[in-house]
């Protein structure tokens, strides 16, 4: 496992700190897709006041969210 | 766990307070990619009266509601 | 549990009566973005007389049904 | 179990029944939101002969297939 | 297990079949959908130059994969 | 098990290896659907700045991304 890696583990101490990882894990696919940062940017707005657009990005969160959650066992102890 | 912490836990008591929960986690994608809540409240009445915005608002509860029904083993014992 | 609470258990006695559930949970959502019943009852005919609309509800119901099943290890037994 | 249920079990015999049950209760959910067979009908042929609705209906037939393929055990035995 | 079935069986020998099958399951639907096959190889242009309706596909089956994966214990052993 | 499969095994040795391996898979239905490599290249601009295509990629993505964790069991040993 890569010191470097920006995901080394899916292990979160904290539900809390599951869903930053579910939000990391969307926000990745989109660098991946369009590694221009200032694109990245110019697009924020885009969405950021679109109604549908934040609550299709607030799905691919849950998505994501359901598999860091299993892969904490819904972090029962 | 911090006192703090928006989410805690995804333990609930009752299937009704675990769907108020995957609300809730519906919701916060919404507001960290939208922070400003003078711009989420003026794109309330445009999702609250498109009936495809209300289905899709509906989905992702559904999603998340999956993952907190999961996390209390369906309210089983 | 409260007796008032619309979502007592997800554990249903049928199939049927569990897919009923999914619907319910499915629309309940959208009741809760969209508290008016008569902006509901205005936008039914929108969606009604949609062919992707009707598809998008029938995907909620069966993302919920996901759930509703799981939680009653599928009616096996 | 009502002799008259449209859904006494989610039991199949065969994969390829499974996957008529999934078509089965994407279905059900559109005659839930829209009763009206007549509607149905006019809409028909829009969907049928738009790409992304053709795929959208076929994504909810996925969704339900999950349900059923889980409640078989996929079949295996 | 009849010997005409299109869906015998969800085991596969490897992934790669496996998600060979699932694009097969994805297209199954389309055609119960629209059974014109004049009619689908029209439409097949129209969302195979369209970005979105690319990515749809990919979703459909990827939501199929999970099926078959799941189905052959994600080929371990 | 050929040595040219394109995709020999859903095991990685890292999360994300995995998520890479999320990534190839969202493509290659993609791929699969429009084989001509000079149009997918003429489309990519079109989706990659675009707000909603860029979270559809991410969703595709988030779904082929739970069936690898699930194999590699989370990569909890």
């Amino acid at each position: 496992m890569s010191k470097e890696s920006w995901l080394p583990t899916l292990k979160t101490d904290t539900p809390e700190e599951g869903y930053d990882l579910a939000v990391k894990l969307a926000r990745k696919a989109v660098g991946m897709t369009q590694p221009d940062e200032n694109v990245r940017k110019e697009l924020r707005p885009v969405y950021a006041n679109n109604a549908d657009s934040l609550t299709f990005a607030s799905q691919v969160v849950a998505i994501n969210f359901q598999t860091v959650a299993a892969a904490n066992n819904y972090w029962n102890e």
